[in-house]
């Protein structure tokens, strides 16, 4: 069988559904393709930091539980030398982020979509890309029962995250790919403990980098810094404390408050930026045309501000623009995404401690941090950055 | 012969030379050795940037040439994708810095002690450390007939440079080097040639950094990054005129005033701090004790930065504190030179390429300069910085 709709989008995380619900309200009929259930995205635990742009963007579409159930955070604080650092948000730029889990974010849109009859095709894989640059493109798809079938669209979103099946679409001589490799991860775990800190500690430490951030009143989210081949399994949960404890402390006395490890997981550092994020009528999206590591919380934000720019782009082309117009995305989209990866890569490296890392390395870090947070100036650059340039001056 | 003395200074570059005037107006007698003639010294080409505080603690002893005829500069410019940016030190911060080489500094300070009948013995190398950790410290000499001498004193301060004789008195086991390579240099040039810009232009290019400087008004300081075993005999004047070129060219069209190469050198980029710098009754200062690289323009102002610390802690153990009390100085010092390795290693990397740079890095950092150009906290941070941190707020 084959059906026809203006816009064929690829991929139902936070990018690809907020992409569905702005061109619903812009009247455009299209198809959502996901090839997880809904349920197995929506247990998949992902960045938990909103820009305050991201959340004025939900919040105008009346997506407003962020605001009534996520945390506000005003602020950060950089621990070194076993003391904090506040950057406080509110006061350099007048901003907010918000803690609210990129899986709470999913299931807000998912339960909007759903609600408002979207078309939405769960456990629903493009199977391939089809005549993307000729005059009629589409997807060939397979569902969970095995039913195959062409999907015909006037466009098509790749927003099918980093192992991406659009992008591999794109001609391999067309396609240019900007990768960085970082040789640290995550150890990421989620524990039944109560909050050992109203906001995210970034900490620097001797051991390696720690990230103390939260979940709910009940369950904590926190991450040290690991070596990428780093095994789950070879981590009890009295290893992870130790860990955990040895990384924060200091002569303030700051110490996790513990409970039982619920989840372990390693996150992989990897930054890419795909170049160009169109070819004919198939545009990039989110994760699958850039990813960052997650020290500055922008994957997510990212992804949404790509959807946010294409929907204004798309108004235009839907309207009879050429494909030309629809370059204006990824003009205005890559000066926000390497913009982003500079500001992860600083806050990685500044943060991270490598392999053998020198001496001199360690304690020009050191020195980098305190300069930072000794200076005004110093913090609100890094305050611009982490909630999203939207005050710059 | 033996000669006693309250303090004996190891070189008479701007730091030793300094020190010796600090000890005059306080009444404190000295000597100064040095191995090189005063000629040699003052027609070797060095940095040529003095901050707001190394100029004012001039101008406070009365050597104000540099107001005179140094050339004062308000900003410097960042030049990438073939545009100016300008970083404008005086609305920034409300400070700005003097174009006046090291080698004006060395003519004032020795023109000065000269006149006042200091202790200055040229062409006398320092062949030995005697008893610095004991009670009765002081330094064996030959002079540049071959005669040879001791100098008994209560302190000494090496002052003499970064191939530092004073240095290697300190056990092994007692001294920590902290060490960076940077994989290029800077091939530096002086033509005669009119000013091809009124401040210092620091220029990225996709073929290695340029650095535009001034020094007279008929002969410039021009600098590009090379390789760090690059040999100047390998350049003509039009190879060297051809690279600057299409290092600073862009649709702007700004262009080099070009004219004869009188000199070239290919300069070093090293970072390295020694710690402690005391070890008994033996003191190191400037670049016997940390080395920069020279994009920040820091060298020179860390080695007055460090003696002037220095007169001050010198007063009280001269007037009997133990000799902890000279810890302080380290203390002090310590903060301003890993503060300033951390902003000469941020401009390096910034503005420089590597050998088989990566795409993704050459991207980022365009993005960073970006970034950091079009906030105002960006461009104050890193004025800041290059003016010394003076008005941090």
């Amino acid at each position: 069988m084959t059906e026809r709709t203006r816009v064929a989008v690829i991929g139902a995380g936070p990018a690809g559904l907020l992409l569905s619900q702005l061109l619903h309200e812009r009247g455009v009929d299209h198809v959502v393709l996901e090839s997880r259930s809904r349920e197995e995205i929506h247990t998949t635990h992902r960045a938990g930091i909103l820009e305050a742009g991201s959340v004025r963007a939900l919040v105008e579409l009346g997506l407003d539980r962020v605001i009534r159930e996520g945390d506000r955070h005003d602020g950060i604080d950089l621990r070194f030398d076993g003391e904090m650092h506040r950057i406080d948000f509110r006061e350099l730029v007048g901003e907010s982020v918000w803690l609210y889990p990129q899986t709470e974010v999913f299931a807000d849109l998912a339960a909007r979509r759903t609600e408002q009859g979207a078309d939405i095709r769960w456990q629903t894989s493009v199977v391939e890309i089809l005549d993307h640059d000729g005059a009629n493109p589409g997807v060939r798809w397979r569902d969970a029962e095995g039913r195959e079938g062409e999907l015909r669209a006037e466009l098509l979103v790749g927003a099918d995250g980093s192992r991406s099946i659009a992008r591999h679409a794109f001609p391999e001589q067309l396609r240019r790919t900007w990768v960085h490799e970082y040789p640290y991860a995550w150890f990421g775990v989620i524990v039944e403990a109560p909050r050992s800190a109203p906001e995210l500690v970034y900490a620097e430490s001797e051991r390696g980098f720690a990230l103390v951030s939260q979940r709910t009143p009940t369950h904590q989210r926190l991450y040290f810094q690991c070596d990428p081949d780093e095994d789950p399994d070879a981590w009890d949960d009295a290893r992870i404390w130790t860990e955990l404890q040895a990384r924060v402390a200091g002569p303030d006395g700051f110490r996790l408050a513990e409970g039982p490890v619920e989840e372990k997981t390693v996150l992989r550092f990897r930054s890419s930026v795909v170049e160009p994020v169109r070819h004919g009528r198939l545009v990039l999206a989110g994760d699958a045309a850039h990813t960052v590591p997650p020290t500055g919380a922008k994957g997510l934000n990212l992804a949404l501000a790509d959807v946010l720019i294409l929907a204004e782009v798309l108004e235009g082309w839907l309207a009879g623009a050429g494909d030309d117009a629809l370059d204006e995305y990824g003009r205005r989209s890559s000066r926000r995404v390497w913009r982003a990866q500079n500001f992860s890569a600083w806050m990685s490296r500044m943060l991270h401690t490598t392999p053998d890392e020198p001496g001199f390395e360690r304690r020009r870090r050191i020195a980098e941090l305190r300069t930072l947070v000794e200076s005004e100036a110093g913090r609100r650059y890094l305050a611009e950055g982490y909630t999203g340039w939207e005050n710059v001056r």
